[in-house]
């Protein structure tokens, strides 16, 4: 993870580097709110991240926000494995992350598909989710 | 809403403060987390509540907390209109909430019900949840 | 204003959302992180928009969220009166807003411009900003 | 209150705000973190204030901020009659605010007495609060 | 420390979990509040356990929340010396945590018993709280 | 970094203890705000400091502090190079750091000048940060 502290940067900007940073490959970036001294409201910058990509997200960060510093640190991670299913709504098909570790299992509706289908169909992002979920408790009947 | 910000009290303190405000009838309590000078981070307190419970919360914020002044002042409402189903699940029986407004309406599962049954059946909330969202979908369908 | 405290919805479906109410005529959308009784982080959603587009607004916050009420009040505005200006810049032409209220006036480059800017020059967001920023302090000198 | 959302300033120009914006009169002044559109971290600034005060407050946001609009509102305030009692600690007098409204009194040691008694005496800020605590004890068993 | 990003959990869920992973024997769990992609208000939730309680609170937090992936860290910890002291108060007896390392020693009242009085008496919990300092700097003397 | 999650500990308490820090030779001090069990607004303490000041912080933040622990942890940083050039401005000399790595080079004005200088000159502190980044614009192209 790295990470960085930034009481010098506008909201913009921040919204341009998370921007950039995901294209070049981050895993995930967000911000956290913070308080700095001097009264100033401030954001932490964290970027989750291959350590292969660490020097260049680095150089990223440095060359974009108006830090002079950035911190890095390894943490372990525990991924569950993924694969997709496809199910049946009333509003098109919808894909589910199907994802497992161990004996835990669960199942998930891809959101861009649910607000691809609400968008075409004029009706609200819940309705398409929960159709997606009905239909995944189906499958799981049907196990 | 009355308000009032608080930067002299401890988040214990604010977590009975809560309690005792729902007790007392307030519709709801809510933090929002804030900075103030000195660079004292701080926490505001939001209590939603009928116009006749204003006085008895105020003289409950001002006895309980820090604070030497509460500040308060009207909104308006719109609220749909609700009641209450029950649908069957492979765990037991769930209420949804109905909620409808003009043209709108909704379904959302009650979470006491979903909790008692994960931990009676030993599964995860999630698993209740969307087998109550299930059964919502299906009474859609028969409507 | 308009403003609804959710407890139970996802982040997802609230980015969904702010992207609707954006579309749909609201002036500004933002976010704040609250704390809710039984423990549960949530979000206050706060809309700025005409009171004329105040109920069909309503409607797509009751349709597209877990929320059965919202709230709203109106506030006064102070804007300043604001144009536009071109300057040259070593990158490309950027725009100002040129804000003015009374005796104060001020200058802020359009970051859609700058952003665009930068990516085709390949360079940091900052690097067109300051840029901008000069080229609106040379105007200043020839006013 | 005035309040103004602020996605294009700094932390630092935000610090630099509070403080002029007390200087100038204000009765408090705060900052609450808040997630505007296109991935923009921002704060909400807001500021307590009398209303004579609000123009003179007005402009000194417009010409401080990058923001180009503030929004204002009245509030209704109870607050507690105040009067201050200085009491002997093992560290020197400390003053204690005394505050009433209807049957309710509470005495609440003056921070700034008990940060530069901490500091003279090279103790903890909590022994000094403790021990003005317990002197306020003490005059309340002596009433 | 166990730590996931959650922006597909509803306030309702994470309020469960916390519940759960303390009574699974977490020594601490706190939720953050983050902004992730895409305008997703979001929760980080953070864990603090003994290591030998990872694997088993791992696979609760994934069976429990919509994550499909954890990240864990060790941190080292300086823990202070604590033991517990009655002490007398109007209201009736209070425990004082006392907590020691090398030559810093402090005494907090307990929560609970506070709280538990304060309701008794129909007080409120400062008053309680304050009689307990009082209390405790009456034993500070008599050392 | 040295970290602690503060639940017993006032605003008031908060704001001294940063202060204490950065004179006692933190090189950054900053608050994240937290939600802990039982309803609880809370404040997470995070200290950067060399490793060899570790021990007397550590004491510090036990000394002046309600918590019982704290955790800690190494990272690794990568800082920048900087030194300081002067430009001239209309308002007087303003420092600007000069920050590099690689290939990277930025130019920022330092805060205390331009704030000190837009006091003096009754400007906002806005136009002083413009026409300082004018001057650091006018520097490269000079280079």
């Amino acid at each position: 993870m790295i990470e960085a502290n930034l009481d010098d940067q506008t909201g913009e900007g921040l919204g341009y580097v998370m921007e950039q940073l995901l294209t070049a490959g981050a895993f995930d970036v967000y911000f956290t709110p913070i308080q700095m001294k001097k009264n100033r409201p401030a954001t932490k910058l964290s970027v989750l991240a291959d350590p292969q990509a660490r020097e260049s997200l680095t150089k990223l960060i440095l060359a974009e926000t108006s830090t002079v510093g950035i911190r890095y640190q390894t943490w372990q991670r525990t991924i569950m494995r993924r694969h997709f299913i496809e199910v049946p709504t009333a509003y098109g098909p919808v894909h589910l992350k199907v994802a497992s570790y161990d004996d835990i299992e669960k199942k998930t509706p891809e959101y861009v598909d649910c607000a691809r289908l609400a968008q075409a169909s004029g009706v609200p992002l819940m309705a398409v989710y929960q159709a997606a979920l009905a239909a995944a408790d189906q499958v799981d009947k049907e196990d």
